[in-house]
């Protein structure tokens, strides 16, 4: 495949991705795409026999996009399980800015459309969901005895990607980033408090020792 | 207007809301909401001139549905504040459940659709957001005493809205409801963390009062 065939099949995946985000997918029609890509409809159906294919790589793209500019940097940037966290939020957080209130993540965006007709679609999207899951189960297990022993931390995984998903919906109904902010804030009350439950645990290796009816509380939940 | 046409209205309403919700709207043509609501074109557009008419009665539809069911029950049924928000989470897990994985919110639903050529559904949606963000916040707000004094009660309300929709995206996504019960269960974890926050505010009025190193966690977090 010659670069300018790879260059024509970017070019339509990328327009198509921001008209699905913008439209959605049924109300985004072919012709438009061809013409807002500039290509011709030869190409579009040498590279998508079926629009229902565009969707299909469309999906991957915006799964490659999050890799590229959210998870693989904030791996880079983090040597600290919960901060890497923290740092996907803000960096979900930067797409939702840059891109305006019309962004979505690519689960958001397609879920009125992945009906009984586009089953492929769907099992698709459920697979980046779990990758997502799996990468912020990763971190959560990485936390090792920071977070009580008997967290289930698949689960905390889930609310972590659920909340942030939700709260991308949230922003994008809105047109503000204002529900994003106040969900990833109250995230970080959660993963303080959890952290500050190992107290106990750590008080019990200094037996005897008392707390102090006037010592500060060891976490602000408002400042993490 | 006699209760026939009333009927018509309704059924065109909950016939468009059960189409949009699984195919969703643009790919719902207004003859096959006619037909299989069983009215005719004539009765369709003396209620609804234009299609997005019919939209905004199907969200206000949705929202009255969500009072009714959901959030009118848990209140009923509650008289702690914090048990209300976990049940309005319970009884929209039961709609998740017996409506199948097709149900969702009408948040997520229409999220892809509220294009720039539809402000004003959009400003619906957001209104539906609000207001339940508002009833979550009042709930919060409720529990006095029992959460942390610096706690920031409308952002953790943001929190449970934009986790609820999340996991219901998720749910959807997956066809199962596993997303959205991991996620209820670290929202427990969370209010119970933070109720538990106030143990040491509490042993400030009973001061000299020492914390054994053999004492058991306050707080299970795996069996609220």
């Amino acid at each position: 495949m010659g670069p300018r065939k790879t260059t024509t099949r970017a070019r339509l995946i990328t327009t198509a991705a921001e008209l699905f985000r913008r439209q959605g997918y049924a109300q985004t029609g072919v012709n438009q795409i061809i013409q807002e890509a500039n290509a011709t409809s030869g190409s579009f159906y040498h590279f998508f026999p079926a629009k229902e294919d565009l969707l299909l790589a469309v999906v991957d793209h915006i799964a490659e996009v999050f890799e590229a500019e959210i998870f693989g940097p904030a791996a880079a940037r983090s040597d600290d399980p919960i901060s890497e966290i923290f740092t996907i939020l803000d960096l979900y957080r930067r797409q939702l800015d840059d891109e305006g209130p019309t962004f979505g993540s690519p689960l958001v965006s397609f879920s009125a459309e992945i009906s009984e007709n586009h089953p492929q679609v769907r099992a698709r999207l459920a697979e980046v969901f779990s990758s997502w899951t799996a990468r912020i189960e990763h971190l959560v297990q990485t936390t090792d005895k920071r977070l009580p022993p008997t967290l289930d931390r698949a689960a905390v995984a889930q609310l972590v990607v659920c909340a942030m998903e939700g709260a991308a919906l949230g922003a994008r109904l809105n047109h503000s980033l204002a529900p994003f902010d106040a969900t990833v804030s109250q995230l970080k009350t959660f993963f303080g408090l959890l952290e500050d439950r190992e107290e106990p645990a750590r008080m019990m290796t200094a037996p005897g020792r008392t707390v102090s009816a006037t010592a500060p509380r060891a976490v602000d939940w408002r400042s993490w």
